[in-house]
């Protein structure tokens, strides 16, 4: 199937649509992917995945976050990331220090993504995004009622704020854990899944270290989950 | 579709065999289901999964354990039985006695199963059980070749037999936890994670005590799971 790539800007914040070629007519579904931290909103991860859902019958929207790919870098996100990567070369817990930073983006990325949604005016939306993608999109799943369904995950419970927004969170929640992640303590993984608000929530874990791809089963249940969640039965 | 089901014995051991009707001629793909403590080999969430396997192309096979079903009961095993209730009831940690019991009828169990697949000569094995069906699983899975992929769960690391046949089953696994789990510590459902040798083992973790009903979604992925591990794809 033909994919369709439509770059676009909201209020100067550069995003990507992928379609299906197909007859459909709008609203359709829509998958919002978080990238990763680093990450450009056409990362090969994200293409991979917004390929796999728009031949799902989806639209995928990534959106770059702030100090990342096609935006100017900041000063102040970039004199915190490297303390993070200095405060781990040294051994200490980067974690408290990440999850302030993640609040602080968030601030910004919640409205800005909203804004997103409300330009392009989408059927039932869902989101994806782990590690910095889960970060922010805790936030955003807990402040968004469009958003029916979240595939979050390689994230822990580290701040209070995360719990908080969590707990918020009442929609389906599939929860993805690397087992072997040396970033994100497991107490603190399964700490987040625990605080989701949601009444049907499924954790998946899969052996593997934080920056190990993800196994491809888990994006085949990644289109069940948002199929199940945002696709009206037929009558 | 229309579901046969078919009753036979070997070496006197009651077994239940569903096929859809159709038009495969075997050796199909078969998944061996062994039931919970208490159940009978065609009690309803059996005959549920098996249908749903039968459906998707499946031989679905199912086997009275001893002192189950339509065997005779058998003294011993109702004393210890019994005896693990009234730890229960007092209190007490009954998960001891329960690995000690669970081991003794392994040692039936995995050769009667063996037996069975003898019997059948079928085409690549998959296993599903939780439970009773998980604790004698492990070592029959460990033990049988033929098996190439399991669903277990619902089980712990109670006991070193158990750790050390998981640490020997080496095939795909996929592997459930009730969240709320008031009879299987969530730490020892974790560890029993832990220690299989598999390179490929998911763990899907849904909120929910022992007793409760898995969520649909997870038979649904169970099929999935057996079709990716004993279906040859196709040329």
């Amino acid at each position: 199937m033909r994919i369709h790539e439509e770059h676009f800007t909201v209020d100067g914040v550069p995003a990507v649509r992928w379609t299906p070629d197909d007859s459909t007519t709008d609203p359709r579904p829509l998958v919002l992917i978080g990238h990763g931290g680093g990450q450009h909103k056409t990362a090969p991860a994200v293409v991979h995945r917004a390929h796999r859902f728009a031949a799902s019958g989806f639209a995928a929207v990534a959106v770059d976050a702030p100090n990342h790919g096609d935006r100017p870098s900041d000063d102040r996100y970039q004199r915190i990331a490297t303390e993070i990567r200095a405060r781990a070369d040294a051994g200490d817990d980067p974690a408290p220090l990440l999850a302030d930073f993640q609040a602080l983006v968030a601030a910004q990325t919640v409205p800005e993504w909203r804004a997103v949604l409300d330009h392009l005016d989408p059927g039932p939306v869902g989101y994806w995004g782990v590690s910095l993608g889960c970060g922010l999109g805790v936030p955003f799943v807990a402040a968004e009622p469009r958003v029916r369904a979240a595939v979050l995950g390689l994230g822990g419970a580290s701040a209070r704020a995360a719990v908080e927004a969590a707990a918020r969170i009442t929609v389906p929640v599939e929860f993805l854990v690397q087992w072997d992640d040396e970033r994100v303590p497991r107490a603190q993984s399964l700490a987040l899944f625990d605080a989701f608000g949601s009444a049907e929530k499924t954790l998946h874990a899969n052996p593997g270290r934080h920056g190990d791809r993800l196994p491809e089963h888990e994006l085949d249940s990644a289109v069940r989950f948002f199929t199940r969640h945002l696709t009206p039965p037929p009558h």
